[in-house]
């Protein structure tokens, strides 16, 4: 039998789009909990789904994203979105601009847990910052990260061309792999 | 009768520090608990508060302090212990190497928690960056913080000299004025 769970997240598109890559229909919650403060997006999400199950009590996933740039030893990680809020995707290029290496990566992490055992799904981009934002400024820092291997920034792909790339959906992907093999 | 309550801390430097200012003896206790994700350091005292009484339930004390650096647009506040492990002090200013406005602020915040109502205490000291470290560098970003109207950096002053101005100093005098007044 299929294992159900909750999907703890207020974005509808993430929502969507765990649904499409799981080929099954979730519960999405949206609980008030805290992230803690940590860069490692890992801590953050396993930490949050302990607390969620204690609301919930039933098996749940949590997913976070972090970006992790080089030149600041893997700074700000899973803190990005306060940096960003601050900053915005311009002041981030600033604060970089004296530093030549420019790399960094993009990391999802989704965490499943079912009250006993926390299993966690990886979904990791390497990449660059760009020296100043480019294409549609509608999501996060989209504008300024480019995939190796890419002469687009996410920001300037098709959403179509971003999924079949992005961190978010290889960790969806690992996750899918996990629960066809567990048949759950 | 004077309330009694813990101060929810593993430095026994700040132990010492507040029984001092406080001028009586406090029950420290060390909880593993997570800070959360936010820039405001009130935010992260009071979330910290309510989950440490929900532990000990008796009166306690959290106290956080964070670093609000203008051209930043106050980021990174309570988050400043993350970019410090990652970048350490040099690596800050390099940061901030391009930006003219070197103001910054020093926040302490204390939360006094009875399980029904906070009590906030904020303690602030404005100043600036500076553009390299200055003075001995055993304690957090002290090397890289010039209070205005002083010479020095925080870790360019001696323990009395740093004491008789820093913000979590001010932030302990607030909170001993309210219990004074209190009789608590």
């Amino acid at each position: 039998m299929r294992m159900e769970f909750y999907f703890v997240t207020s974005n509808k598109n993430k929502l969507r789009e765990a649904q499409k890559i799981l080929n099954r229909r979730l519960k999405a919650i949206n609980l008030e909990i805290p992230e803690m403060q940590a860069v490692d997006v890992v801590d953050v999400v396993q930490d949050k789904a302990k607390r969620a199950y204690e609301k919930v009590k039933k098996p749940l996933i949590v997913e976070d994203t972090g970006l992790y740039i080089k030149a600041w030893r893997g700074f700000p990680g899973a803190l990005i979105k306060w940096l960003l809020w601050h900053r915005g995707n311009d002041g981030i290029c600033k604060m970089l601009e004296n530093e030549a290496d420019k790399s960094a990566y993009a990391q999802a992490a989704i965490c499943l847990y079912d009250g006993k055992r926390y299993k966690n799904f990886i979904g990791r981009v390497d990449g660059s910052i760009v020296l100043r934002p480019r294409g549609k400024s509608d999501f996060g820092w989209d504008p300024i990260f480019k995939p190796n291997g890419h002469n687009k920034t996410f920001a300037e792909m098709s959403g179509k061309e971003k999924d079949s790339i992005s961190h978010r959906d290889r960790a969806f992907r690992k996750l899918k792999k996990y629960l066809d093999a567990n048949r759950s």
